[in-house]
């Protein structure tokens, strides 16, 4: 629980290995959360040689973690291993598996794996990132690992042991996302009330003042995540959906 | 690492409730898990009241937890809540947040939420199960729990302490599932290696038997996740993401 409740993303790492008993350990745990049907549709990729970091590091837009973590993992969905043990069960071919509906049972059991992972990981003593950069530029990464049709890259966590140790992040107040027997929708006071504590952090005001902004959101709306790269990386991230197999 | 490597799906549970205390308890640990952005895109809905579990059980087809289970919770992806804020923030309301990205982006932020929240909460003495039908009946279940757009369930789990010990589940070797530097395909031989295991359980050989079929693929791909069901659900589910507001 005090694990959980002091989970902090780490960016710098000690220059030091993980061994490959430890990966395996952490792998283990991940395969023990539970998914659907038990069919086990996920793969991770563990990139350790430093020259295939620097090549999927523009891929995570260059961000120094990807290069400086001992190791890198990838983890994806992956129907193409249990559709190949079908395949070779069946006289029939087509199972109905490459469609939206097993595209989102994948992601939703790579991220059980994917978060068990961390769990263990960060229990072993070592610090994790998270990096959603991996859907924004899947076409790249699936090039760069060789994934094969109905393989998909989720998520890229870097690992390695802490060289940091930086403050919680805020949170919103936790009535803010619980709702009882239905979804009570938000008035404007209560928005507003939702996101003052994290508007009035320094860190905010300063993001703020930096990008000449007007208010927090505008960080977001206008610098962050903006209208014009939520949809080239949403029309981009569909069209390699699609590329991979999936009728979407 | 012990509470992950023994987590088993808990279906049956005691007469008991859960005290508010550890309900909030264990939604605090979800939402310490990482997320895009800190954008936290995500909210959970708890039921409790019997009235509504019986309402939303044939959502799940019908399967005995979820009116069995003191508390079950509904994993809902919610860009509803940050675009009220941006709204709030901002002349212009459409910032493109509506599409296949940010409903990726919501579905693997939710599964975080939802893993972190079952280990803690099995950590606490309770046993959790996955359901998931979320998606499968997302359309009735939204209606049942009054989902505004740019919210979309999950997954749904139910909580409860536990009644059973059931056996841990079968997992493929761990070779099936780690790729070092590139994906490497599998041969027909490693297939059949990887699931010989599965394949030769008691239970397995039973469930071919029962449904009169020739290996435990058929059983998958004839049965349980049959090539008509999937395209339906899929289809269906497409349906429901394009009138929940996302764009795909």
């Amino acid at each position: 629980m005090e694990l959980l409740l002091n989970h902090k993303s780490i960016r710098k790492y000690k220059d030091k290995d993980i061994s490959e008993e430890i990966i395996e350990k952490i792998v283990e745990c991940g395969t023990r959360a539970s998914n659907t049907g038990n069919m086990q549709i996920y793969s991770v990729i563990v990139t350790k040689e430093q020259s295939n970091k620097e090549k999927i590091a523009p891929m995570h837009f260059n961000q120094p973690m990807v290069t400086e973590a001992p190791v890198v993992l990838t983890v994806c969905l992956d129907i193409n291993r249990f559709k190949k043990w079908c395949d070779l069960n069946s006289a029939v071919h087509d199972h109905g598996y490459d469609n939206v509906l097993w595209f989102v049972n994948g992601v939703i059991d790579s991220m059980l794996f994917a978060q068990n992972l961390c769990v263990a990981a960060e229990n072993e003593g070592l610090g994790i990132c998270y990096l959603g950069t991996a859907i924004y530029n899947a076409e790249e990464i699936i090039e760069a690992l060789s994934l094969p049709r109905g393989v998909f890259p989720v998520t890229t966590i870097t690992v390695g042991y802490p060289d940091e140790d930086p403050e919680l992040v805020d949170r919103i107040p936790l009535e803010g996302i619980l709702h009882h027997e239905i979804y009570s929708d938000y008035s404007d006071a209560e928005i507003k009330h939702l996101y003052k504590y994290k508007e009035s952090l320094g860190s905010s005001k300063k993001f703020v003042a930096e990008n000449n902004k007007e208010n927090l959101a505008q960080v977001f709306t206008d610098v962050r995540y903006k209208k014009a790269d939520n949809l080239f990386f949403s029309e981009k991230l569909l069209q390699t959906i699609r590329n991979q197999g999936f009728d979407i």
